[in-house]
């Protein structure tokens, strides 16, 4: 059977090794460093009189907020499942290591000066961050059910038509979306949403054994999720145009943010047998007021304007996930591991559309309304089609991906200690199975 | 027993969303963004030639490395429980987020301008983190013994307290606490304390089977331990008035710290049978020099000065863990789960201590050392007072705290996952006393 | 069997407390605050018409960026051994912060004003930072079969001999080394294989029951990895003299460690069994790249030069830890319990090395690449000779080291706390071995 051809022995590594040295050769083509000096383009935004470089060093502590969510936020967010901790922060620092690399890259060409190059700035910096957690939310969707090689190419895949969306977006609508809700979090939800249809999996229906948390794992997503809660201000702040809507996009986001804890807390506790909470909502739906205030805010929308867009998206999120998470698997063929769709995805849209109003009651001067829903409507569509295309390509039956037995069991993709003696049993257990997929 | 009706499913969503939107509606009211210029009632100090809008975004790091240790410090040092992990860091992040909202207007309310409002700038939001840093000192002691509803309510009052023993200590008695030995620390730790003694446990004076760690939770601690320890200059020196002052804080508190560090594990392999070293110490004493250098972090102490603070604190702070800690509990009622008065009590009076010597010796220009000895007794004073009447209000049978046998236990309140077959005893045993519980 | 009397109760409070004490004196006699304003000695690099106050706070960031390095980073990557997090994470604290003190005196003492003082100022926080670094590189080489006593007495001589090398580096040769690969990386990577080589122990020659990861154990590993990372950018930008240059040190090691995880994980799956992943390759190959690159960081080496550079530090580490650490143990009796030569030792040469071939290329003004090679030699050359002198100090059999039987477990150092039941068998198995190490 071709499709279980698990061994990564060959594939991977030269996987890896061409695109990094392809890398490499359009760095060395197209990439200089930064001067400080503003090309041409104007691809440096924010205070004009402010020299670059100072600009540069001003938002490093900003970018390395970014950073942390990046790689110890998401990365640890999906350690929760019982044994695909390494899977989870180690596949994640693959992804986002290279997705950087080639972030920058589909970005930077957009926007190439007179000699045919472009400049590595903060700001390139942070946005090749950005373009990674397009990437990461999906991975999200397919958590535990796909390959190294398969999520490679997804990578490569995604973040090139991330950034022809974010071209069309920001640069020929014009669309105001400082914090991603539509470009980053709709368009990673729905495109890993795609792929995930793609890559359905009717055996595992009925889910699977592994498909869980067990005390500590869940501990550890909780690292994942209270860094990705504090850093969202910088998040969504990072590249607003002036100080003034830098710090306002700060104060919005933590109000935001604060407020989603509550509704978030109070939903899972109503839904949840006898009133307790459950894991899975704090870990996620305390985010959604961080995703859904994105577009909105360097707005003006006021404090208070900010806490009810955090209150709405931690409920929509909890409730989702504890309702509509089934019923997408169920009916739709879409199986969600880590719920992106409640994280992400609603909440990504809620914050378009926020977006809209707020601009439509000019909150945010030279804002077009229309604009921003047709911002709206071309990340979703470019996410639908693009996740589509991918998960076809993904469904090939030549990149190792696990058989349903081997789902989210970090043992088929990497050496796993073995435990003390008392769980023996359960790995022995588990190499059974191992030896069916490599069979 | 009504006492023991720990199903919060109604309870605790319409607290919780009950105070939230009214939370929203005083936002709604009286708080409106920075635009960088200063109040009449002038509450932004520092550098009066700086422009505010800069000030906030140059202070922003600070606050972030003080959200740090609210949410990932404070969170995970109290996950050293076995089975309490899930409260420690989650209740912690409720808590929080909306302390943080609350103590914003607490505090704001007191300096409201002629239009009726207040300003949100960065330095509210690092008072705002501050005064939810009392509720979590508190929550230490009480920790394992409360409900979330009890602990919302502890939220409201303590926070509302505080805000007014912080503006009679700063802006009545005009008395300096730059790093809040005083008000956060000692006030924090000795209400609770307070709180602690009305909610006194006979049955739980032998001690319980899950007041205790396991190895992995005493590692999850140490994560709390470290971010607490490396980003305390921040917290000592974020709201000092000049940069000169903020630099001599941020020194004092690092060189307090490092010293502290030798003195913990000197003493804790002292007093230890075979001069082992002892994790809760460490998690703990090694951050009692931060707080007794707290109240004179930004006077002209000498580095060697407040080294030879923090070699004290890190003495008197072990020692209480070892020989106090059991006086406390065995003779005067007070059952404190993480030895707060060892950590935030005694170092913070230490602190105030220090801050009245330095400032009788000249240390702070302007200072006056019986406004200093003042500041001591109405923090200590609100914070037993309003401690005792807070317990009293918490000990109504109404709120669902835990009876004796489910303390320190996530699973009362929370969806704990299974564990592997090798603990199902356990956990039956578990659920069983659960059975009891909500019978 | 005095030389396993490894009872500390009286040992190490003594030492501990006699170092404390002394350094305290030491800073009372020639610390001094910083005003701002450069000594004759000129010891502030950087921008001359920065206000020395204002450059103090801009740093502060990046100050703390390192301190999470040394403090989490290096912490939590040691506790990948099952049995060893507490004093991997905790011995890591005692060190870092009593070396932080000792190393601030002793580059200090190299620098004193015309008044016999010296300044704390921010570039000496993290020149204090970075000499606990090559403590904690050696500490890797090492973990497990050493005595806190021991890595005390181990800290004072390995950085009063860093200092010595450093002055010599910088102020004599005039080399540079903005990211510190000779003088850290290398320096402590050798200076520990020659104490390795000091204490080898015969009786491990067939490797340790606890020489060895759990799940948990590798996932708490990653927290260090992943911090160490995302902030290499800061260790190798902070001391860089001009902002042009901190930011081109910034970008350098960005994409040199991003391209690093590339060829770390290409190559372990390459060389593992199955083109499996594994997990102590990926906790330390893909760090590789941000020693490699920290000579020439802030050199004008083009983006794509750095990305060479980060390339081949990962394919050279991982293939270091697969095929070479086992023929130093087992030919030249070298037990390196981290791998530090794979991560510090040849990547810390290579860097060294680009160093010399950069700055041979002009990529440097001012630089000789005759200065850089002799910089080189003399860090190793300091490293070898400190380094053998220093374990002969500490195989003196008073200084309480574990026998054999007890390497690798924290409870002969520590109080560990009893597990679950089921784990009752092991645990009893401990204790005996432990009661032989106290027979």
């Amino acid at each position: 059977m071709p499709a279980y051809a698990t061994n990564m022995r060959l594939k991977f590594p030269i996987l890896a090794l061409t695109l990094e040295i392809i890398t490499i050769i359009l760095f060395a083509v197209f990439v200089v460093y930064d001067d400080g000096h503003e090309d041409s383009h104007g691809d440096t935004h924010g205070n004009s009189t402010e020299d670059g470089m100072a600009k540069n060093l001003r938002l490093y502590p900003m970018f390395q907020d970014v950073h942390v969510m990046i790689f110890i936020g998401f990365g640890f967010l999906m350690t929760f499942l019982k044994r695909y901790g390494f899977s989870s922060v180690g596949i994640n620092m693959l992804l986002a290591g290279f997705g950087l690399q080639w972030g920058m890259l589909m970005q930077g060409l957009w926007h190439l000066n007179p000699e045919g190059k472009f400049k590595v700035n903060m700001l390139k910096m942070i946005n090749a961050d950005f373009s990674t957690a397009t990437v990461l939310i999906s991975f999200g969707a397919v958590l535990g059910k796909t390959s190294p090689v398969q999520l490679l190419i997804m990578t490569v895949l995604e973040i090139t038509i991330f950034a022809m969306n974010e071209h069309l977006v920001a640069t020929v609508l014009k669309a105001s979306d400082v914090g991603a809700s539509m470009i980053i979090h709709a368009y990673g939800a729905y495109f890993g949403l795609a792929v995930a249809r793609m890559l359905y999996r009717p055996g595992l229906r009925d889910g699977h054994d592994n498909e869980g948390s067990v005390y500590h794992s869940d501990l550890f997503a909780m690292i994942g999720t209270v860094f990705l809660w504090m850093f969202w201000p910088s998040f969504n702040s990072a590249i607003a145009e002036s100080d003034a809507e830098q710090f306002t996009a700060v104060v919005n986001t933590y109000l935001s943010l604060a407020t989603c804890v509550m509704s978030a807390y109070a939903i899972s506790s109503l839904v949840e047998h006898k009133g307790k909470l459950d894991m899975v909502h704090i870990q996620n739906a305390t985010l959604a007021g961080g995703v859904a205030v994105g577009t909105c805010a360097d707005m003006d929308i006021e404090p208070f304007g900010a806490m009810m867009i955090g209150l709405v998206a931690g409920i929509i999120s909890t409730l989702g996930f504890k309702y509509l998470t089934p019923i997408l698997a169920a009916n739709l063929g879409i199986q969600d591991t880590c719920g992106v769709h409640n994280l992400h995805g609603m909440p990504g849209i809620l914050g378009g559309l926020a977006g809209i109003v707020a601009v439509a009651m000019g909150k945010k001067k030279e804002g077009n309304a229309a604009m921003q829903a047709a911002a709206l409507a071309s990340s979703i569509g470019f996410a639908l089609i693009g996740g589509a295309v991918t998960g076809l390509i993904m469904r090939l039956p030549v990149w190792g991906q696990p058989p349903d037995q081997n789902c989210f069991d970090d043992s088929i993709y990497w050496e796993v200690p073995e435990e003390e003696e008392e769980n023996e049993e359960s790995l022995a257990h588990g190499d059974h199975s191992k030896n069916k997929a490599e069979a």
